[in-house]
Order: C-alpha cells, then structure tokens, then sequence
C-alpha cells in the first residue's frame, strides 16, 4: 500500500493526501513532527535522504519527494491528469509556477506568521518582503482566474491541488484573500470538488486505510 | 512550427533549446534582449503576459512557460522521457528540486557575477548568500550522482537536461566544480550525449529551420 509521510498543516504535505482522498486511493500516513525535528531522525533519514516532508514510497517500494512530482505520479491515468499533451504542459507550467512564485513566499510567511507565531515580531522585516514577493504571484494568478472556474480550461486538476496546497491559507501568511477576488472564488470552488477534505482533517483520521 | 523566444547565456532558455536539437524537432527562434528590456515591451507581452523568457508557442498556438514544463512538452514520447510511472515522477522530483534548490540561487549569482560584472562589488553579500545557499543543493546533487551515469537509473533524460542548465555553469556564479566532483564527470558525459550543442551556440546558429 502507498505510503505518505507528511506533517500536520502543511500545504505541500496537504496536496499528495488530498489527491489520494479525491482518487479513492487507499495509503497508510505516518505523520513527522517537524517542530520537534523528527525530520532529521536516522529513522526517516533511511527513508527520505533528504530529511524533509512530504515522501511518498509506492507500492513498489519507490521513494518519491517533491509534493507535485507526487501529484504528477498518484494523478497518471486519472481524470485529475488532463488529456492532452498541451494540457500536461499548461498543468506542469502552472505546477512550477506555484513552486517558485508562490510557495517559497507564502509557506515563510505564515509559518512564522501563524504556525511559529512567538517568532513573529523578530522576523517582521522577512515576513514583509516574503508577502510582497508573494502578491506579485498571487495577482497573477487572479489574473489568470479571472472568468475561469479552474487553473486549465479541461477542468479541475492536479494544476488545482498545487495550486491550492498553500494559495487557500494566505490569509494565515497575512495576506487578504479580498484583495485577490478571482482567487478567492476558485478556492470555494475547489472545496466543493467531490471528495475534498479541508487541511484541518490532516492527520485527523490517521489514514484512509485506517 | 514550433517557436522558441529566448534569451541569450539564459540556462533556462538552454533546456528547450537543447532538447529540440536532441529530438530533432524543427523550431524558430527568436531572440529577446532582456538586458534591453525587450520582454516588457507591449508585442512581447501580447506573447507571454508574464513577460519572460523563455517562451514557446507550439505548432497549434498554445504558448507554454516555465522551462522545465517545456522539457516536459518536448519530451513526450520519446527518448527522453522516462518510460516508467515511477521514473516520470523520479524525473519530475529533481525538475522540481533544480527549480527550487539550484536555479534561484546559481541563476542570479552568475548573473551579478558574470552577466553584470559591474554590479558585483555592490550584490557581494547576496552573492555570498546564494552561492551558500547553492552549495547545499549542489552536494545533495553530487551525492546523487556518485556512482551514476546519469540523474535516473534509465539512461540521460529530460531530468538530465533540466539540472545542467545552470548546473554546467556553475563557475560563473563563482562556484568551484571541484567541489563536486560527481557532478563535474556527469557534466561531461551529458556534453557528450548524441546532438549535444553547447549554450554559447544558442543565438550563434539563428534556428534549426534557417
């Protein structure tokens, strides 16, 4: 049976678990308290070298890293995989897009904005300027929404899922979903996909096979 | 035919580019000077609404960015494409990895380093810290290659062709190969994999189809 490692909260960790509730997939999840380092453990290093969260180890026994290749692997064959060659490229393009302008700005944000909130006042001048690399993504992406239901034209997909692993918490990075409209429409729209779990339930019900 | 907007010395523009020579796929370039801004002027815009390079329209009009979602594009059914489901989503996993840990970081110290020399003395502390940052990315790179031929176990593939666009030059962010040595020898064997043309050649030869 699949296998995900994840941690509690996680947008990234978030993604691959809500694909394999949307594709009835069943998996065991083993959480990793990443506030207390278990990330680091001999243990887990065994069996993700590079010590971070989320990993997923198939059926087969292969270990896969990275949140949207993991995506890419669950979502193949699946109506969450678009259809057409250009369509793949269109999700992809969109995929490294989340990962490079919005990811690394909102996931530091609101970690020390929400998760590690003790730490907030001493990394004002880092959360600032991660919130405002991340509202020139962000502003892009209601751009792109703007008169769309979903990231592709096909539908909703794992271009989705990405997209929403951290987009659907900014306000938790200290950002206002009304200042992106299109946004914040799409991402009710995501939560009415059939199946979806909200990130609170993470970790909630152990796993799908329990 | 397929048209490819890039740049010149850009280690993202490189991909696409050395892919379609690799696949022998026929394709236009055309060349946008971003030192001039030219990726911002109102034409440019119309072509990619983000305003960077690269860029690639396809045969049927469809314009994909984000270079490694070309690679993926370009690749599909051939050679270079992992055959496996497994391998697809091993391949996808360093995609991700070279557009999170490698090219943000070697991407603007060469920049500041070698592309605009004059502006190095003033960007010395930025530098520094993305060179340190690369160095973490780049012995995660090497201890993965040791011992291998190439990025998968299933021979040179797109994944190969996405870490040497800013891997090979690593030089010119003022980062010593030596320092990785497993890298340095797979450097070498992806510059000797069949159709290879170095990046200096991107703009020399004006396109396939000329």
């Amino acid at each position: 049976m699949i296998r995900l490692y994840a941690c509690l909260g996680s947008g990234n960790c978030f993604k691959p678990w809500l694909a394999m509730h949307q594709l009835d997939i069943p998996f065991e999840l083993e959480l990793i308290d990443v506030l207390k380092g278990e990330q680091k453990s001999p243990d887990y290093l065994a069996i993700s070298p590079l010590g971070v969260v989320p990993h997923l180890v198939t059926e087969t026994g292969c270990g896969i890293g990275e949140s949207n290749a993991m995506l890419w692997y669950l979502a193949e064959g699946s109506h969450l995989m678009p259809a057409t060659r250009e369509g793949r490229a269109e999700a992809l393009q969109w995929m490294f897009f989340e990962q490079s302008k919005l990811e690394p700005f909102i996931s530091p944000a609101r970690f020390f904005t929400t998760i590690l909130p003790d730490q907030r006042a001493a990394r004002e001048q880092d959360i600032a300027a991660w919130q405002a690399t991340a509202d020139v993504g962000l502003s892009r992406l209601d751009a792109h929404l703007d008169g769309r239901d979903f990231m592709l034209h096909g539908g909703y997909s794992i271009a989705d899922i990405a997209t929403f692993g951290y987009v659907h918490v900014l306000e938790e990075a200290g950002l206002a979903m009304a200042d992106y409209p299109a946004v914040g429409q799409w991402v009710d729209r995501v939560a009415a996909t059939e199946g979806f779990q909200p990130l609170s339930d993470l970790g909630q019900a152990k796993s799908k096979a329990a």
